[in-house]
């Protein structure tokens, strides 16, 4: 897998430790970059977790059990793509022996093993750090590398618990919204590859790699951080209004005869052209709504009006008009219909998804690499492997060992 | 500012031409990697919308409107950490003269402008390339940077609505979710700067520089579509479950006397420690809970006792019975208390804000950059400047101007 020359990462190794989701996004974007990315699955567990979880594409389609050992869990086809995989048991002396010469080959370790794991099993960055000065070594974990008191399990609804998240949503003294979409694990990563490219561009430079600690809470946390949410409070400005937002109206989330739609006018101007839109022109020039302030103060009539113009309207004809006036509007889409956008899957935001032995599944798609390089291609076309297809291959061409060698190991249980 | 030698990004230099949230959240985290970033302000707009964003803060803290030339908005405290500022109109013919002699000299350019603008201001990629091909060049937008139909006004709430992600969250047939926390704004900026990130491994293996277009709904679709939750949904796995995960049962956010926690049970190990936490050891045998299956078709039950449990607990009660279980569970903590987690500010994933005159404002506080890093530094910690404070700094020191013709630039309405 050394031919593709075209992508930024080309001739990087990554050794990929990870399992679930958090980790294995980070090593995904790292393939799509174009990256040679080892993912070492432990045998004696199965290897990934995701390999597990239902549903599970087959002959026939999706099901809820595996029923033939070709069945592949729709986890693993979307965030195994371009990934090598080879099984390594790292507790096994034999294992480890092999595990310090793969570290001698990599430019790159990701794991996301629970705080203290890692020094248990010997191969913290220090420890790692001695066998290859290059390496860079990430880690993503729940509270960070030094861990934290309470729980180890981080799951993404506790960090969205903590990082004050929930509590951006919804309306006061309503409960907390928990997100469907999984926003602490996968905003984890993104700062992790942030964090290695950082290093490999230090690599380039000084010879020497280093320790890349990214914890799930501080990454959504920090996010949190990027909006004075509590600067807002302060002066007035609440922060959970529901599906509307008083102090930027006409703003939010309406119903239409058919649906939802979202729409934005926060500007003078916005304002105005929606008067026009909903047959209200006269309006625009109306103490209560033509300017900001006023409509602040007058929110609750304006979204009242919008909530009328729009009962009755099918949500395409009430963005069609909110857009000829130059009003950003939008219907609410469900997750089906979003990832089939033709745009984005023209950019290879999302691509279809791809069973190493049925081909194309239809009607599944995942994440592509949402970054379009004029110069240099990414790419996620290579179907996910299975658990330890490339074993042989990788201890062979990368170690050079011969087949006997490999059956002496995995005779020992370290394969 | 070559003085930070340590970080990552140290001697790189960034032209920064964005506004509003998305762009400058980017060359913000290009600043905390050590990147010298240069903020290229319209002075025939009074610069960075941002610095126009109640609240502002003044000498006596704050306030919802500006009361002196020393007051600065928050959300430019915020954006504009560790940048300097210049003025520069790029539609005066000076001026886009001293913009092409920056382009010389940087390595980096970040613009968010609509589509199209670029090409009007005849500074688009293609344009900016001829002058430096070495420049990394990247572009945020809502659509990709060669537009879409429909509206250009690309907003955080649009994208929210047309990437599935408002109905990740709720119930069934209950109205959409807006998420006050800005994500499509925020995700497309970290994916910007990983494509900024693989352009510079490139720009130092082949010499040549390239466009990094990135567009907010690709961004947030593309991490929507790191889960088949079309798939899941085909097995009757509903994505839209409101405060609980009947799959995963036990699972969910639970009220307490005094506020609200999180608890995730979805092993077998996991619910039974939480049948003793919740005071019922005699049920982790009971066949409708001992299992996974079986809880998934008790889950209303499951909740139900977990609700009562909870009713009358204190939350910091409630959560420590689980954890002393071994429980994975968490307080709903508001973005206040989240942004001043003591694990999250000694890590740097927060910190607090500076005023350049005022000093450091008390309790305000704004994302730090949340990759600890063992071998290399990273900062946010120069308070942002004012419109146009490094103006004289730039052009004399990086561009060699004398007095004079920075005179002559300002008499022409080119700064």
């Amino acid at each position: 897998m050394t031919d593709r020359l075209d992508h930024p990462l080309a001739g990087r190794t990554v050794l990929d430790l990870t399992t679930a989701l958090s980790g294995p996004y980070a090593t995904l974007l790292l393939a799509g970059l174009g990256a040679r990315v080892i993912k070492v699955e432990n045998p004696a567990l199965g290897g990934d977790t995701s390999r597990n979880n239902a549903p599970y594409y087959s002959a026939t389609g999706l099901q809820p059990h595996r029923t033939s050992d070709e069945d592949m869990s729709v986890s693993m086809m979307l965030r195994g793509r371009n990934k090598e995989s080879i099984t390594l048991n790292l507790k096994a002396p034999a294992g480890a022996a092999v595990f310090r010469e793969l570290v001698a080959e990599a430019d790159v370790l990701v794991e996301n093993f629970s705080a203290g794991v890692t020094r248990r099993l010997g191969i913290d960055f220090a420890a790692v750090h001695e066998l290859n000065p290059r390496l860079v070594y990430a880690s993503i974990s729940g509270f960070g590398a030094q861990g934290a008191s309470g729980s180890g399990k981080a799951m993404d609804t506790i960090i969205q618990a903590l990082s004050g998240t929930m509590l951006t949503a919804g309306e006061p003294g309503q409960p907390p919204i928990r997100f469907g979409l999984p926003i602490a694990d996968l905003v984890a990563p993104l700062y992790s590859v942030i964090g290695v490219l950082s290093a490999l561009l230090e690599v380039d430079r000084t010879g020497e790699g280093q320790h890349v600690d990214v914890s799930m809470l501080g990454a959504l946390t920090s996010l949190v951080a990027c909006e004075p949410f509590d600067a807002f409070e302060k002066i007035g400005m609440p922060l959970r209004t529901g599906s509307y937002v008083p102090r930027l109206a006409p703003f939010g989330v309406f119903e239409g005869s058919d649906g939802w739609f979202a729409l934005c006018g926060p500007t003078d101007v916005f304002a105005s052209h929606l008067l026009a839109a909903i047959g209200r022109p006269d309006l625009a020039t109306d103490p209560r709504f033509a300017k900001r302030d006023a409509r602040v103060r007058h929110a609750d009539e304006l979204h009242a009006m919008i909530r009328d113009w729009a009962s009755d309207l099918p949500i395409a004809e009430a963005v069609g008009r909110l857009e000829a006036e130059g009003v950003p509007a939008a219907p609410v889409r469900d997750t089906g219909e979003a990832v089939r956008d033709p745009l984005v899957l023209r950019r290879g935001e999302v691509e279809p998804l791809q069973h190493p032995v049925f081909g194309v599944a239809e009607e599944l798609y995942g994440s592509g690499v949402p970054i379009v390089l004029s110069g240099s291609s990414t790419s996620l076309d290579r179907p996910a492997p299975w658990l330890g297809e490339h074993t042989e291959a990788v201890l062979g061409e990368l170690l050079g060992y011969d087949e006997a060698r490999i059956e002496t190991l995995r005779a020992a249980g370290a394969l």
